[in-house]
């Protein structure tokens, strides 16, 4: 079963803002062994619109619509698609109630009819929409089916989870299994990790499924997707990716398997473990523990951070001596070390992990250039520092700080018992 | 002229990434009054490139591909569009040349001609690529233009700045002059704005352009796209959007006309006052440092923050009294004001903003569910903490908690002299 996505909204197309959906959709597609081939981003429209379904109705079996379900005038989804398959829209009262209830949820008085929100193209279903105001709805036409739902990124993807799936088991064929495997590197660029270390692991992977290779930070992700006929099948295939890194010479490299992110990994550790942690950040500037605490239950193991921006902070709050900053500068291997033992003993945690660096694009110095990032930790008494040098724009360094910091990190949580 | 983006890798439809090229792109147009018309997102296999190409020439004079230029064997864009445009893959000595001196910038050795950098379709010229190895490429095609860049979002974004522009002034007809104003909004929702408080706004607005009403965190971006034949024209049409608003209704809830980030207009108009602040940051963990961070130039007004994640952070670095903790709990506004002139006295800045609140989805009380939220405030002696309750997910909550939060910051920067 082929599945396409058509995002609606000229926000997108404008560059207002970044189109989730397509990430949500393909998601949610890979937790069901389901694939996205085909996504098409167009301004709200007729004529783009039918542009867009006419491409996905000839390349796909089912299309997912995102956007164009709201009360303002640019939200014509409805209309249009109803135009493109010649149907005409008609009052629904099974919508208007899911609506109704909509707006109760939030003690909204319901609009009335006027709003659209009770109408659908004809011989289509309302469906519920569990955290916003407008229905979704779901169709068929010639053979082909139309899923379409609202574009605010949380009420697609409840939608997807609370009626899709229950269409796509009930209403269409699914063919086989497809799963991923993730192999995830670090330190090594992607030329290095398949041109010199392993020059052969691309075509070993090849044989079991479909390699992939995505430079992340601070690293590479090797996807495989697995293609099986049986769930048995799918597992013996896993194991032989398995065995295949096993046995090369990237394997002190990987440090993951999966796509869970490196700040999940290092909450379920850390609370596995009983291990306090946090960061004094001087650079990263707070992202550190903002990437922690997007993880529900990272309270349990994160305590908190210090952000230093400022040098008073530094001395004031972390404890780092003036003559240190004097001598070595805020930026430099002794003032990581005294940020990180200031944070651990003031915070009482078992490690600390200090940042401290040039994001740019001003300030470094010859000897420390833009990019330039120290990176301390104290855990049990023992506390250093090491020197690392990246590229990149204001944001990108950020990233990668942080992503070096949080691996720091995880290397430390590792060690425990 | 119409353009259109050709993104390919399976990478996004996989889920594993977000795309950033759509929208880079839609705002490097947008910079030069130019619109994305349509953009695609492919698998990289020759058959779905071959149909997102397709797609593409049937809707767009100029046809803008990301992805699929490395060095491994998913990188086949070059190809595919040769096969396509029924051309051949020739070798290019300036090809060459480009990517020989972007491997020395990296000091590493030019891996030879088997990588594919120096091969193009038969009539395209070499294009430079000043942030990684690969170099882009360009050329016509029955009267049609085609731009290859990387799909790294940097290595992308930098090329339509050094290479697109050049060529769309030089070989592409531009007609006319399009430009959008943003009319920034807080506090009230779509429905309330356009359907209670000036019901006649979006159709006053529409007489001048085209309106697009974008919800976002804690209000709406109401966006006009004008279009004019004179640059003289498009201002005067700029004047009659700020005339409609002014007279509107909705003119208190205008906190700002532009595309900026609240972030960049706080570290603007702080470093422009020369007012010092920070954050006490509980729920939000770090996020309002690290938005705040994000901007080039803050380390002039942001001297740090506190995320005192767990209650004895609160108390120890911030002195919030253990009675106030046992008394009123951690999330109460009496913690939130303690919290904010803890820090204001130790970090010694002149405003202190506070979060305190449960993101969920865990935590909370009956009485404080999951999406309360206190803000302090605490400058100049006077302390002060306010309620209030979102609805979303831990990640939507902690967006919405900060966005609160820098908006309390932007008034109380705003009552400075």
């Amino acid at each position: 079963m082929k599945i396409g996505l058509l995002v609606i909204g000229n926000e997108i197309l404008d560059g207002k803002i970044s189109d989730l959906n397509t990430k949500n959709l393909a998601n949610f597609l890979k937790l069901h062994h389901l694939e996205l081939s085909l996504a098409i981003t167009v301004k709200d429209t007729e004529e783009d619109i039918h542009r867009g379904l006419a491409a996905l109705f000839d390349a796909c079996d089912l299309i997912i619509t995102s956007g164009g379900l709201g009360p303002t005038k640019d939200d014509i989804t409805k209309q249009t698609l109803a135009s493109f398959l010649g149907r005409s829209i008609e009052y629904s009262k099974q919508a208007e109630k899911i609506a109704t209830n909509n707006f109760q949820r939030y003690e909204k008085s319901f609009p009335g009819k006027e709003h659209g929100y009770s109408f659908l193209p004809h011989g289509f279903l309302p469906l519920n929409n569990s955290t916003g105001l407008a229905p979704g709805f779901f169709g068929e036409h010639l053979g082909k089916f139309v899923f379409c739902a609202p574009g605010v990124p949380k009420e697609f993807k409840t939608m997807l989870e609370d009626e899709l799936i229950q269409l796509i088991y009930a209403k269409l064929e699914h063919t086989g299994f497809v799963d991923s495997v993730v192999i995830r590197t670090k330190k090594l660029p992607e030329e290095k990790l398949f041109g010199e270390v392993d020059p052969d692991l691309w075509s070993k992977l090849s044989k079991i499924g479909e390699v992939s290779s995505l430079p992340v930070l601070y690293g590479v992700d090797i996807g495989v997707k697995l293609r099986a006929s049986t769930q048995e099948e799918l597992n013996s295939k896993k194991a032989q990716v398995l065995t295949v890194i096993d046995a090369s010479p990237i394997k002190p490299n990987v440090w993951y398997y999966g796509t869970e992110t490196i700040e999940e990994v290092i909450v379920e550790l850390a609370n596995r473990k009983k291990i306090t942690f946090g960061f004094a950040e001087s650079c990263t500037g707070g992202l550190c523990s903002h990437r922690v605490t997007g993880v529900s239950g990272s309270g349990n193991s994160f305590f908190g951070s210090v952000v230093s921006y400022d040098v008073s902070v530094k001395n004031q709050i972390l404890g780092v001596k003036k003559e240190t900053l004097a001598t070595h500068g805020a930026v430099s291997g002794e003032t990581a070390n005294e940020m990180a033992e200031g944070l651990r003993k003031n915070l009482n945690v078992d490690v600390a992990i200090s940042i401290t660096g040039f994001a740019g694009p001003s300030g470094g110095t010859p000897e420390k250039p833009v990019g330039t990032v120290f990176i301390g930790k104290s855990v049990k008494e023992k506390t250093e520092a090491f020197r690392f040098k990246f590229y990149g724009d204001r944001e990108q360094l950020k990233a990668r700080f942080s992503q070096l910091a949080l691996m720091t990190l995880l290397e430390e949580l590792e060690k425990f018992a």
